[in-house]
């Protein structure tokens, strides 16, 4: 039986999953160039004997509440588990001490990976054709991917300086809700985005939970390198700061714990009123309770075994992942000044061609401005002739227009890589400038 | 901030979720009770130490594979994978052996149990809202809950001895036709259904796969319980019949390898022309790829540690499940057994009440049809009072009337526990029965 492409789902014809695609598989077709592509975690620190210790660790944890019965210890490795998961309450520790967020572990939903988190809360979110999601652009492409996938158009808000132009989310929603459409929610990386490396100032948080309450629409704080700052300490997560559950907080481990285990997880404590003729009327559950249901029907609950190395891992370190990282985060700390200082050695103030860049206090990213629009087929030039690899900056607009920018991402490599590897972009800038007109 | 039910998405008021949910619930309400409610695997045989015995080797392997570079080795456990999965070709191994199908690893899925398998393929199949899917009816609550989560319709075919009343069939997708709409698939269980723990025979199968191609439909081939046959051989497996690309094949380890790492895959080699307009004029990909890129924007990819476990699994046994499952496969068949002498003991032919049941050779559950309809108010009494716990066959049905049927599963019972809980069933049903008109 053949199938044709236009009768299958809307999202997979988009601009966004061919731009997944083309970012998974231009680092496979050349594999011995230097890649300042891939946004994963630093491997150098990788190690197999650690996840025999973290399930020991975790089998020790259930047994010590199990009160001897070691049937329950099996079953919960190795059977169907609780669909909101079996480390929830280890996950609350953690939040608590890594970020100063106080969430009850009934609020909490752990989920493969991030991503699924994101597309729980989506689906949730997307009743009608009104509903629709607000993100800063240029966006993850997993936000714009998830929402393809939940039937929910996402409305484009300004950046600025400060992670977000809040002038402009005012007038985007004012203008969405004239045109009949629901903004449900804002998507947004506070602490070192992805794409753009930016962390947004505490005031702009503070008035960023304003607005969101005044207009009535959510927070998805999206927070994967929050841990990764580089020099002193960093503004207090938006759910932190959260009095009028406004934020969904979506958390995800495969930086800072292991991204083999695919965990992530999602807080979400808001209450949700089942009015009208619902089966429990007048009922109260927690959006988390919703999420569940749903993940019930997606993937029925996130695999025990890889929950238990997870949980082993937060339980090793006290559920202190930022002290369970100071390795890490010195490669990313380190990593970003050979970045930053090598930009400026190589493209000095005033030379020719003019390249001008960003420079964030931690995360994984920088943002280069280059002379020429930087699309996918100079992408491959660079990779083919030059042997480095960045990625355009227009897959996180979703519109396909090219751009003169492109992101480096510098967590996977070591300072000779980053030194080798802005030798080779350098030539790759200057070959093409030399071109322009 | 508060949030109201009728806000968000459809699926959480249907009554397949509140199915799914109650019949959660029900067994931790009454923990005392014995249980033919659960459909999970037998637990004797779990064994903890098997988890790292698995884990190694795999990693042996992967290692074999890796000539020498153990960054590779480690890498491919502990960083974020391929998002097809790193098993697909074990998983192929274990097909030729197991059911004797041929499937190029290529065309192969890992997902995150089979539901995640589900999801996948009935997102890439709902077009626009005049597609549909088609199910024998009465049908596996993850079905009809992936089908609400895709927005996809569920249109019911009716069911008979042979598993699928196949005039019904061509009945249905006709009248579907005239209204408009376009049934994409149907959703069977071959062997040993869930609920009804019917199988059906060769020559349903072969005139089942004749009318999906006449008329232009897939068949979705779930087969969970499928090497648990209790008697002697079963008909080959749609897809091992398959010779025109009718069938996705949606496959669970959760029953014969292990429940806690929750992977399943879809076997999807069908062709895909991407025609018109879209990016790759005239190329041709899998719907298993199709299906990957919707993976990347759901789960990105399925833990890499828990597909090792599993993997290690399948290398212990030589990807011979159905020798792996031998000691589970006396147990089920025994239980079978026990149940059905049970119930021959305690409703001899004549007598009354006069209770019914069918015979299945194999698989997990067995339908009785009792002289009174058996709701969920009902199902309560039996579990405060009687201390035994079934399943209302009404949630299969998903219309919310009450049905005299009932499902009893003996998978996670002992002997001793059946023939307390068969003593306990035939007391609820007598006292229920004195009080009927």
């Amino acid at each position: 039986m053949d199938l044709e492409l236009p009768d299958l789902h809307g999202s997979l014809g988009s601009p966004v999953i061919e731009s997944m695609n083309f970012l998974n598989e231009v680092a496979q077709q050349y594999p011995d160039a230097l890649s300042f592509a891939a946004g994963r975690p630093y491997e150098g620190f990788f190690d197999l004997g650690a996840v025999h210790r973290y399930l020991d660790r975790f089998v020790e944890h259930v047994r010590a509440g199990a009160g001897g019965d070691e049937a329950r210890v099996r079953r919960t490795l190795l059977q169907y588990g609780r669909t909101k998961g079996i480390i929830h309450d280890l996950v609350a520790k953690n939040l608590r001490i890594d970020e100063g967020i106080e969430a009850d572990p009934e609020s909490i939903v752990v989920t493969v990976g991030c991503q699924e988190a994101l597309f729980l809360t989506l689906r949730a979110l997307r009743r009608t054709e009104r509903d629709a999601v607000l993100a800063v652009i240029p966006c993850y492409v997993g936000l714009s991917g998830a929402a393809e996938l939940a039937d929910l158009p996402v409305l484009p808000v300004a950046n600025s300086a400060d992670g977000i132009d809040l002038d402009d989310l005012v007038r985007t929603v004012e203008r969405a809700k004239a045109d009949g459409l629901r903004p449900r929610a804002l998507y947004v990386v506070p602490d070192f985005a992805n794409p753009s490396g930016i962390s947004m100032p505490r005031h702009t948080r503070e008035r960023l939970l304003a607005v969101a309450e005044e207009h009535g629409f959510l927070l998805l704080e999206d927070n994967p390198y929050g841990l990764f700052h580089g020099t002193a300490g960093r503004p207090p997560a938006l759910k932190a700061l959260d009095s009028s559950r406004q934020v969904v907080y979506l958390g995800s481990y495969a930086k800072t714990g292991l991204p083999g285990a695919r965990i992530g997880f999602v807080v979400a404590d808001q209450p949700v009123t089942v009015a009208g003729a619902g089966p429990e009327p007048g009922g109260r559950q927690s959006l988390a309770d919703q999420l569940a249901k749903i993940k019930s029907m997606l993937t029925v609950n996130t695999p025990p075994l890889a929950q238990a190395v997870l949980g082993g891992k937060l339980l090793t370190h006290d559920c202190d992942l930022r002290a369970a990282n100071t390795r890490e985060t010195r490669v990313y700390r380190d990593n970003l000044r050979h970045v930053l200082d090598g930009l400026a050695e190589h493209f000095p103030p005033g030379s020719s061609p003019e390249v001008t860049w960003n420079a964030p206090t931690g995360g994984f990213f920088v943002v280069l401005t280059l002379p020429f629009a930087a699309d996918d087929a100079l992408l491959a030039l660079s990779a083919r002739k030059h042997k480095v690899l960045w990625t355009p900056l227009h897959h996180f607009y979703g519109d396909g227009a090219a751009r003169r920018q492109i992101r480096l991402s510098f967590s996977q490599l070591t300072p000779d890589e980053i030194h080798e590897g802005l030798h080779r972009l350098a030539a790759f800038i200057g070959e093409l400038s030399a071109h322009q007109p």
